[in-house]
């Protein structure tokens, strides 16, 4: 058969091309996307369940004009490929390449590219009020969300805006909602409970229609005419409405309609055939700290484990698994994951609470009103800090540590190695108020063995006190070589891991004073880091550098190459202490 | 008619009286609050709509074994007079006196003491959860929650969670909505909307029912005998459920049910007979702002206001009636405020998002990933930025500053005076991308002349080049005290005012060069806002000292008191410069 997608490269090829052969081109999108999402690793499970969503809501609305807002955005791959994208695939998720979320930069037919969950309700719900307010007929605003992410409290926060009767006039916002029962693992709460009975058509009336808006639905995700059909009535209406749209996560790929927990979610580079990695996954920080937790969990019944939707990448589906009553999964909802947290510390147990670093900012309030307030003992494991990699700007863990540095009474931990991210996690769990550890997306070094110990911090090499190198997690490597190339240019050189990096200890204060000068290093910004904390406390006189990250956003990349390009390499500390010194001698 | 409240001090002896006689004593607490709370400013309108619930609540309920959570807990006084803390009022809300707010310090039958709205759901949820697995027969957690708080997505996320079928065996999480119509303002949105059908008994099914809790009501929240039969139906179901109470804020006070826009929600030192304040209120930073957003708004169609339920506190109200189309209340939803914005940004709009500096936090995803991630022009107006005075510690500005420091590409200005007010709102309306403007609860000075201008630095006295004292904003007042007393001791000392602090200007850094000393001065963090950035751009030998608050949650007091606490006043500021250079000589 005849290939199609060469000649669909815009929403107007789309539109003109006969009904009859859209499940063809379906099909062809679908072998695309297994074929390039295997060879770059990125989300594949969401993208294909959203292929027929995709081309009714692209033949039905007029791109860009009627605006199609993709929450969180990770299956906007076939909106990508439909509006002059394909042969950018291959780049996909690479520095300089494709984004793997939509992108203001990349086209006219993206409006949002931010890709934290539940946002794009509250965007369309301020595009559609300045629409109306701008004059004029006003276009639709189409967001397209997850059941999932309806279990995020801004998404609520949106609805009850566009289902006030206020604004119902002429208020063109259609959500489609791709329900496909999933978040990562199966949508979590009474909300899923609720879309269960509508898809099996056991409620009479719907929530949303409780909120003021309209309801269509529920509707075959993957008939196309039913959902042309669906997606026109709403058009009509010109008042809120909610379009429920049924799919199945992962259709058409059948390593990925099996996979029962995550359903390809999102893919390393892949063998298409089989949808298994091409490389053994070597240990990760999240492997040692899964293991670690359920061990943990055998000696302390008070340890509970919360997850805001995502028991798989944080690995805590071990010890959900060993200790199905002691794991929460709270939806995407970290607000909740945090305040609910705080209940249950002040009430005798002890909370885990897993998520990536880039998350913590949306319940900064919570950690520090309901629990650092309270001073609960919590703790948070941030995975996913610093660069993460391919994902891009909103998924680098580049805040936490800034975050947590104003937190009072917040305790940060950052473990060098396996070994180190045992002790700190068993030390963080003992301790009677909160306790956060941070470690990246990135295989775990097994072990780098202290030399020494000054007090509270580790010793890991040093050949003089000119320089002191204080080394935050992951970054002990990286100072250990530049250590080596600094000592062999015969400068005098120490390199320690403080451990607990907030609040800075005195031991790590008394070293600083010994030395000529004290660079800091970490994986989060530069300036409000934990080295800026340790520069607050050292004395006039005592000069301190810190290195890590600007304040800036971080594009999509490699983690190695983006550290890279940060100067936090070997030879880029190195370097960077060079030029200091240079520039302003010892 | 005899007394009956010096008799009532506890629940029990609340529980021994015999019913005919609580609504007398319902009266003599409304009599109490409205005295006490006169003489010396607080919550009114909110305690007086709860006085019966709060009696019916501590008769079926067995406090503190039975947890009573009250959300945002500005509400909790009577529930104060009842659990043995009557003799404390005439020290309420005064430094080392009885808080405002529920205190775990103060007594066992308070369990949250944070006072941001829409948590304590979630806090339930936890405790709730805790109390199961810790094991035994587990006691009921009542959560106390305003209809406007439900407009908080926290608060969904919660329902989301008590209501999942998974949970709903033996959770005995009672939620009471205290449903009296209003946030400040009246309450805004869908759920509102649902509410008042509920009210009017014109809906059949409710959204709690809908999303798995269970339903009673409504029920007439002054009327203690319905409300105790309520309440112990609710205890016997053991599953979750919500009791809709219907109140009347600032019932049974002439002067507060009258004031139709806020019910005397909270209000300063009054005179009791007509609920007027007893001292003419001064010019705020609030009204100037107030006043000059309403004339660009002449200027400028594009500009449009958003406030998270606090039109009035905020300075909103005046932009509203003079422009009602463009004016958005998006209910007490920082979130949706932010993101929104970003929405109508994108689309053509100017937004100001006008909020409290410290509900910021609540928001600070959605600043950096919604609004900077973007470039977005929206202007954040941060009113109660620093200190704030009698309602404790979440409600100091504290925490502003250093957030924004850490998103990329947004710009903050701190306005010396009414003048620089108004210059830099427009200064900030008209930059093509992320502002903010911070101002304390305070009276404006009228007008701080600058002495000269270096670039785009405002020099305020100049005596010299030892020190240079950097004021952020209001701190310009007592930097010039401390220059004066400094100087008379035969420093030299300049003074001048960054106006806009975050980034570091490059004309500051140039001034800063030629100094002995910096010191920097701001009404936040000292280690982590704009001076502490500062600090990070200056070259090594130059000294700065960032003066500020400490990383601490710093109690409820006066704003003066406490600002002097922590030496952010004329002689605070010398005294610290002198002690540095004792220690350090120049």
């Amino acid at each position: 058969m005849k290939s199609l997608l060469p000649y669909v490269s815009t929403p107007e090829d789309l539109r003109a091309l006969p009904a009859e052969l859209l499940p063809g081109l379906a099909r062809e999108i679908r072998d695309f996307l297994i074929d390039k999402v295997s060879a770059n690793g990125g989300h594949l499970g969401s993208n294909l369940g959203i292929v027929e969503l995709t081309i009714a809501l692209h033949r039905v609305f007029d791109s860009p004009g009627d605006a199609i807002v993709f929450d969180t955005g990770h299956q906007a791959y076939v909106h990508k490929i439909l509006t002059g994208r394909r042969g950018a695939f291959d780049e996909l998720r690479r520095r300089g390449g494709l984004s793997g979320y939509p992108s203001r930069q990349e086209s006219a037919h993206d409006h949002l590219d931010s890709s934290h969950a539940s946002t794009a309700l509250a965007y369309a719900d301020g595009m559609a009020k300045a629409r109306r307010l701008v004059g004029g007929d006003p276009r639709p605003v189409v967001a397209v969300v997850g059941d999932g992410a309806l279990t995020g409290g801004v998404a609520w926060e949106a609805l009850n805006n566009l289902g006030a009767a206020k604004h119902h006039e002429d208020n063109p916002v259609i959500v489609v909602l791709n329900d496909n029962g999933r978040s990562y693992a199966a949508t979590f709460g009474a909300c899923a409970d609720h879309l269960e009975r509508l898809r099996a058509a056991a409620a009479d009336v719907t929530v949303f229609e409780q909120l003021g808006l309209r309801y269509l639905g529920p509707v075959d995700g993957h008939d196309i005419p039913a959902l042309e059909r669906a997606l026109r009535a709403a058009r009509e209406l010109r008042e809120p409405v909610v379009v429920h749209c049924v799919t199945v996560k992962g259709r058409g790929y059948e390593p990925a309609e099996q996979d029962l927990d995550e359903h390809l979610h999102a893919i390393p580079v892949t063998d298409p055939a089989t949808g298994q990695p091409l490389k053994p996954a070597a240990t990760t920080w999240t492997h040692v700290f899964s293991q670690h937790l359920c061990l943990l969990g055998e000696r302390r019944p008070d340890l509970v484990a919360i997850t805001a939707a995502m028991p798989g990448p944080t690995g805590l589906a071990a010890f959900g698994r060993r200790f199905p009553e002691r794991m929460f999964d709270v939806g995407i909802a970290e607000q909740q994951a945090m305040a609910s947290a705080a209940g249950m510390a002040m009430s005798g147990l002890h909370p885990v609470v897993a998520i990536y670093a880039t998350f913590l900012n949306r319940a900064f309030d919570q950690v520090l009103m309901d629990i650092a307030l309270h001073r609960l003992p919590v703790t948070l494991v941030l995975d996913r800090a610093g660069i993460t990699g391919p994902d891009g700007p909103s998924h680098h863990g580049m805040w936490d540590l800034a975050a947590l540095s104003v937190v009072p009474g917040m305790r940060v931990a950052a473990p060098r190695d396996a070994v180190r991210l045992r002790e700190l996690l068993e030390e963080a769990v003992a301790h009677d108020g909160p306790t956060a550890l941070r470690f990246p997306k990135a295989p775990a070094e097994a072990e780098i063995a202290a030399t020494g110990r000054a007090g509270d911090v580790d010793v890991l090499s040093s050949t003089g006190q000119d320089v002191l190198l204080v080394a935050v997690g992951p970054m002990a490597e990286p100072c250990l070589g530049a250590a080596a190339m600094l000592s062999a240019a015969g400068l005098g050189v120490t390199v320690v891991d403080p451990r607990w990096v907030i609040p800075v200890s005195s031991d790590l204060r008394e070293l600083a004073r010994g030395s000529g000068l004290v660079v800091t290093v970490e994986d989060g910004l530069a300036a409000s880091g934990a080295g800026a904390l340790l520069r607050q406390v050292c004395p006039p006189g005592l000069r301190v550098l810190n290195l890590g990250l600007p304040c800036e956003f971080v594009p999509q990349g490699g983690r190695s190459e983006l550290l890279a390009e940060a100067g936090l390499t070997g030879p880029g500390i190195a370097h960077a202490v060079r030029e200091e010194l240079r520039a302003w001698p010892l």
